[in-house]
């Protein structure tokens, strides 16, 4: 136990009406939603990197945050791991995520990195067996180092290929042999900065080449997870290939693994497509690749991924909403890719933050959960659509017709329909009586 | 001949030294380019609904043009007809393009409607003979009626689905009848205001399965034309489900369509998408769906779609460029969906966009061939993509090598890649000299 | 009494607790809060135009609302003016608002409009005499007709400016005549569509002037309410002068009317201007030119103005802190600038999206002063601040001090200032506990 | 004279048909436009900061750039001078700018760093004075360091207002000590990230207050050039004071300083605050407050500041109209505040893109001119008021006229005016005559 956190005992719930900012007022693990312990609902994940590794640096400005691990050695590596469990117990959340550099320093050659990586695992194997907590998902970074400014998978250089299949390999047996229940690619330089120089039609299909052997290698080994990606428009690059759901959906059609590999949904990329989180939630369920999801938002005037801790209850309704009708998380669960503002100097915070975070997510849990028991959403759309039941409607549906037999319909019949009130309204009223 | 443009000639070419606002400074149709006439390459289409039926009106404001033909009646349309060839041939554009309510007035049954349409198709039919000019495409409104103001194939009411059909199969027929070269769909309602009120997997299914029919219908009645679907993210819709062309390459394959249906892609959808218009060409050429343009931009810095003329060189230049690198347009064209600013008030206003877009498009085509002609651009990508061809890289695409082989080369070999300068500036700088 | 909406009875109060659609769960206008009645601190209005006079058009569809009253008659006028009412007294909100051009139709002649205008606005009178409904402010539309399609004030043609002010004088003395609390300019076309043919600076000098005349005639005829300028960025100019609030302080500098002229700021325009609602309201605050709001808020994702009803409680709670912080209203109030979807067709939905406002604003009211009252954000801030108490500081802001002074400071005493945190997730968290 | 730039020789101009990607094409220094030579028309400057002193990092990515000078030390400070020197005269650039904290390393005092800057100034001087370089502006850094997370003149504590009144003190000391011809003040901290801990009312007060100081100072130390403010309405911040042209105007006002201070619009936050490049230099030029620009553009589709060289000569050539129109720089100049993109790695990528952003401004000069020669464009709007000349029109700016007399005469006269075309479509297609 590290003394980073001295002081802060872990945090209980104590209920809606405390005042005590080091407590839950809504996330209670055990009460029971819907059938179901709230933990188990969540699955709550507290991210390595925003929290461990980030310096506070912004375009700027450097470094705010001073903490003792930031050193590039292993003993540092150790003590990070240290305090990173320290606050995983102390909020009290049943899983956590890295990135194979968030939590080893880089050697001088993949192997040593890779060594680096191996024992920082096995060291939380040990606190993983102390503690019981769990890994919902590894990562590879593919995007700081400098080899790999112009993609991973995607760049011109065959080379950068080959050392990003090694290190993924890498990162997949590690999260294999952590029990990992979900291993994710977020392809932030799998893009490009200028169309000049970029063959697109070449890197999409090494994508999709690169995408099918972690299948393949998934197979291999065993894992049973979920294979993520995480989808991004842009930032780093000026166009990122992942860009949303529906894209995603795209690219994985035309590499034939749509059965294969889902989608890990961040509100802020959400909203840097131009989507809201819950457009993005029901596009992935409506095709059917839906996964899990991270919590952190953007703030809506910055163009930029600000990663900030979720504070709004009635838009994470919404969500929880979409992800409770389509029978909730499997393999997924609420992550936090959020960091703290770099103004948020104290250890605390970053605690702080995550309360908030968790918080809210229960009190949406709840209201979603009451959403759906009530049954007037459900019912509302089962009845909006009800008209496709009938036979004639199945028969344009099922090939029986085509527009020939349906012109002759129409004409025969004078259909002429007549709009029907969309009750918005009353449809968003009706939700602020839950949240 | 009506008199609307009395006393403006036929626009000629008088070359770039002219200061004459009424000729062509760069579109000379005979001038061969790469081997091909301008006209032949650029094939300029000139769109009926934003000249001839928009009214002038914004959001916050009414008519502000004052046409003879701004009335209901088959009289007005046919007046309308003879302005538009008069406009057409002024232009000397080989193209136009309308949809069925552009043209004839709306009638009390889809049955009358299908007839006002038909009449105004054959007066079509005889001012083509007579002035040679031709169809680029036809296409179907299913937006501007309150009957289809929760869309037309993704309704829930099934009605409005089959209205839909009947209405489309008609003006595929008319197109049809007139030799169109392409027929499109542009579902601006195919979306939803709020997914609280939308089912959207339902909707997507029926989106494809209408799709599906319109392709039918194609085979059935031997239209040899291209199916174009023309995506924008939104507006009229909070969200259209044609978002941008990587949404609708997943849901052609979705719908098992990708070698059926192609994209027509406009300058100011790309915009709204967050795309550069070069983007969504290079991208539908690399995923086998581009089909045809709409040459009309929007304002980088409103909100909406201004479906303004082009008027910058240099960024239509890559859009060329891209297009002639793909081999240039098969069935498609330059289509100018583009409406004058409801303060352009003159008749001679309409006649000046066009040219100043057509010239646009003609400086960019002369830059882009000169760009290709001279080879720097394709040589720069082809080398920094050569290492592609080596055999140890072409095992990783042809799936010989897994993660494993290829780890065990990175680790025996030591593979620690140095990145090579992107050179975007030097690009940048060389495709100035041609524009 | 017209019977359109026969059948619903005024809006109760009913508590948190109702699953009544028509009835308010949180409005209670007597209610106590902060020693002021619910009423009085909201002081809500309801506008005429959306609400009556819009046809649910978009820029893709036409008319959607079927209204007895959309025509352009004097009986007509009527009829809505009856409408009208039933619905203020409906709702029981105390206020209203109108354009001269929502309540009568648009005559000949300038006088014949302004009698058009006096007719109802002396129908007006006597509805108010009855229901004890009052004027919040009136306003003059000078951006719908085509004379105004560039600008009015800053129109080119002078006789463009004469007409505006004329008409600004009638809607000035109707609205003193009802007593209206307020008169508001929105300047919706004073902007510009293209640089190249504005000239600015005669246009920013020809408003400047427009205004100082606006002032000059409210202490003529003896108005004591206060004049408001709305400020919105574009939409439907590409550029307008009154972008947000900060501009508008610069214009108001600029013709030494900061003391005689303040703001209603709409949540929209504030989103549009790519600022939160509560930054529009605080910054007017610090520039002493806070007056009124518009509650209807944008869609996120949405370009243009969409003029939703608020319907996000934690947001609505962040604005009325600032607002009760700063005092509340004097003469301003909440309005409705909201429209409903154009799919809501049904004389219910008018009710229900007003009611769903209505309760929205209250429970941020009541979420707001209990932030207030609970103490600690005013405290947090002002210990924030502390250190400006101290002498040295205050030398140095009252000129006592200047640079060379403080260097000699700095350098004497090594100052080398310490960063202490910023809470930001604190402070987050503590805003959910109030609402 | 350093190795880095080995190998490339002095650029010279060879003329538009020259395709030696390492001379300028359109930069003729003494080419005499508009009777003064291009180079004392242009005043190109370039920057210290993004050439000798970003690494390369972005906000996901470390370090590409490998510079022998990237180290904390005097010496290597000196070599970073040489190799500036290098660079500029190798352009030859009339100009460049710095940041104190660019040139040297920070002391562990400020009297330290103050120290370490006035020994590099001394060098500069040589450097100056052998070269015939001169320095168009200098400026602080007071954002970088943790000490400024929270602002500089805006921070809530006073000690860091005060210690960055030391640091202007000796930055403006040093400037001048160069001869200077404007200091910068650029406030990517003065604004805030969470209104919940501002007291925005104290923060525009303290910024006004150090504002006079910095005006103070001027007089006191004799300092002739001119103070600018550098306009930008987010990032690092969520929102920044100093948004944009006109926000900067009202702060001025407010602080009595807008005959004092005037602005340098860089085209990249003109357009993140929603507003083209040319509308900030109109607007400065309408407002009084126009002094010089940095010519780097942002990408359209990017949420944040990319910094890049411009490239659009169409773009450019709209902004050096206005600029030629409202009399071209005084004390300003073009300064390239842009930076290679991070995988440009080669130092020749360095010279490139300078030599490319400078080809564009001369190339838009050219173009700027010939259409103010043409005189189209003033005497279009010219004509476009020519009515405001009229007595009655100028009784109603000048005060003899107030609503009442207006509104008399537009019913006497009965006016109703009759809108005229605006012609953008026309002026837009001018503007490509020129460019
Ligand atoms: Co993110
Ligand atoms: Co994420
Ligand atoms: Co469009
Ligand atoms: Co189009
Ligand atoms: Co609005
Ligand atoms: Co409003
Ligand atoms: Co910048
Ligand atoms: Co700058």
């Amino acid at each position: 136990m590290s003394d980073f956190f001295k002081g802060i005992d872990p945090i209980k719930y104590e209920g809606p009406d405390s005042s005590n900012p080091m407590a839950f007022r809504h996330y209670d693990p055990d009460r029971v939603v819907m059938g179901k312990r709230m933990e188990d609902h969540l699955r709550f994940a507290i991210c390595y990197w925003h929290n461990f590794c980030w310096p506070g640096s912004d375009p700027f400005g450097g470094q705010t945050f001073e903490r003792p691990w930031f050193d590039d050695t292993m003993e540092a590596a150790k003590l990070k791991a240290d305090v990173a469990f320290d606050m995983f117990t102390t909020l009290g959340a049943p899983y956590f995520c890295w990135h194979d550099r968030d939590i080893a320093p880089e050697g001088a050659t993949l192997a040593e990195s890779n060594r680096n990586v191996a024992e920082i695992v096995d060291l939380f194997g040990e606190k993983m067996d102390e503690t019981g907590l769990k890994l919902l998902w590894g990562t590879a970074n593919m995007f700081s180092h400098r080899r790999f400014m112009a993609g991973a998978a995607t760049n011109p250089d065959p080379d950068v290929f080959a050392y990003a299949a090694a290190q993924v390999k890498h990162a997949m047996d590690m999260t294999h042999k952590l029990g990992g229940e979900n291993y994710v690619l977020w392809g932030g330089r799998e893009g490009y900065e200028t169309l000049l120089n970029t063959n697109m039609q070449a890197e999409l299909d090494h994508m999709g080449r690169f995408l099918q052997m972690v299948v393949e290698y998934k197979h291999k080994i065993g894992f049973e997870g979920t294979i993520l990606i995480e989808p991004k428009p842009q930032e780093p690059s000026k166009h990122q290939y992942d860009f949303d759901v529906a894209t995603v959906y795209g690219l994985l059609k035309r590499a034939g693994l749509e059965d294969e590999v889902k989608v890990n949904i961040e509100v802020g990329h959400a909203v840097l497509a131009n989507h809201s989180f819950e457009h993005e939630i029901a596009t992935a369920q409506a095709l059917g690749i839906f996964g899990s999801v991270d919590a952190n938002r953007n703030d809506y005037q910055s163009g930029w991924d600000t990663d900030q801790f979720p504070n709004n209850v009635p838009e994470m309704t919404l969500a929880m909403y979409y992800i409770l009708q389509g029978g909730g998380f499997t393999t997924g669960g609420f992550n936090f890719d959020a960091k703290l503002r770099r103004q948020s100097l104290d250890a605390e915070d970053l605690i702080l933050g995550h309360i908030g975070g968790m918080d809210v997510c229960a009190q949406a849990l709840t209201a979603a959960a009451a959403m759906i028991e009530d049954g007037t959403f459900p019912r509302f759309v089962e009845d909006r659509y009800a008209g496709w039941q009938s036979p004639e409607a199945q028969k344009m549906l099922d090939g029986t017709h085509g527009f020939e037999e349906i012109a002759d319909r129409v004409h025969a019949e004078g259909i002429n329909p007549e709009p029907k009130s969309g009750k918005q309204e009353y449809l968003e009223n009706i939700v602020n009586r839950f949240c």
